[in-house]
């Protein structure tokens, strides 16, 4: 598989000019997709069109990335597709000429392995050294500026922990190396505010609609790190995991519990009836 | 001209799965280029090593590198070289195997519009709105995750001003979109801290240098916008600009002095040396 394409025509690769590699300016989401249908889509595009927004890019338009997506991912029951806009190809420096043409990736990738047995019996984490920085514009964006999860996700090896959590300087709960996090106290939810730092996940934003449906509160604020060993539940989400509940962190220990499994029941209904 | 190689091998194009594209997982530098001999090198490549050292890259050898920019630029009496080096092409996820091939990425570009008239009468500049974000692991690295420079590059169009100055969130003054920051007082150099934010430019080290061979002191500390009225000279540096002196930055005026003259001399004198 690994069919690509770029502008809507098969490609490999991307000009040495463009500005997704020269300066990370661009935003990009990650996408599951079933018998060429992407689930959770209009999260997905309602997120990349607000992050095409923060960042000033013309978002493609919703029919032709559909289009695409189906295209790469066509005779292939399941399959991740990643979409990235970029600013363009453009001359030397970072200032860019007004109607700049945006590209438009869309690659199809194998499925993740399975991880059903996560998703079941819950996951070990850790909580990252570095801190994310304070950048209000960029905040909640998915852009292509991610070094910082990068460096994160080089602080472990240990492949029995499968993630990390990662805060703010001000030792502030923000998300997951790859995923958003809920906690749970007595069947309400709390995931944190990221208008300072973090990405906004399409999962997170959908776990926050089906909470809504079901008159499950859900508080989106400041969550401190010592909250933590105080939840009933501690679980993590992003598009192709779905959701892991968090069993271990250091010497703290959660069960699976009553709320990730409505979540991912409600998910996988979901997926079935719209994918 | 555009004359560039990955990898040692001609080519316009990089695969879609090289980190540098997806997460800005790779440092740059751009340097100028007479003759084929890129100028200031010692600096571009110490900064270089350091920025691969920071993300944990291998930094590809010295030699290597003046081979290909002298490849790149061959037959142009000047030209501006970028040297791009990403972690390389892997599979999703942040996580990255160890001893992943890294891409080398070296582009001739044209030179600059002579800057001379700039240099010799001085720019007009502005602060501009955004905030650098406080993260000292990446501080001072010429990463390619550059979203900040982009918008505050695209706050203004006015072509009459040509850079925008950026502080951090506690107002200190960190440097240009494209450039860093020198500070006269009575013949006593003075530049931002580079530790929370910032790029370390290699303009501003041959400065910092060549300030220590003439005995003029040159002090890096942090810097608050309100000392800008107070200086004797204000002047930017880059690679391709060489040193701008600022002539207006809002109600604030300052005349080309004589500190940012003398370092346009010795820069001048040292690039006829070795260039």
């Amino acid at each position: 598989m690994a069919s690509s394409l770029v502008n809507g025509r098969p490609a490999l690769s991307v000009d040495l000019s463009d500005r997704g590699l020269l300066y990370g300016d661009g935003v990009f989401r990650t996408v599951r997709v079933h018998g060429a249908r992407p689930l959770n889509w209009p999260n997905h595009y309602m997120r990349l069109a607000q992050d095409c927004k923060a960042l000033g890019l013309v978002c493609p338009e919703e029919r032709v990335l559909l289009e695409e997506i189906g295209r790469v991912a066509a005779g292939e029951a399941s399959a991740v597709a990643k979409v990235i806009v970029t600013r363009g190809v453009s001359g030397r420096g970072y200032a860019y000429p007004d109607g700049l043409a945006s590209t438009r990736i869309v690659v199809a990738h194998p499925s993740p392995p399975d991880s059903s047995g996560a998703a079941r019996e819950g996951v070990r984490v850790r909580r990252c050294e570095l801190a994310l920085a304070r950048q209000p514009r960029l905040a909640g964006v998915k852009s292509l500026n991610r070094l910082e999860n990068v460096l994160a996700r080089a602080e472990w090896r240990d492949p029995a922990i499968r993630e990390g959590l990662i805060g703010d300087a001000e030792g502030r709960l923000v998300e997951g190396t790859m995923s958003n996090v809920f906690l749970a106290f007595g069947g309400k939810l709390v995931t944190p505010d990221l208008s300072r730092c973090g990405v906004v996940g399409a999962q997170r934003e959908r776990i926050r609609a089906l909470a809504r449906d079901q008159s499950i509160p859900c508080e989106v604020r400041d969550v401190g790190f010592e909250e933590l060993p105080r939840a009933d539940e501690v679980f993590l989400c992003n598009s192709l995991i779905g959701i892991w509940p968090v069993v271990a962190m250091g010497e703290s220990r959660w069960l699976p519990g009553p709320v990730a499994s409505l979540m991912q029941r409600l998910i996988e209904l979901e997926d079935a009836r719209t994918g």
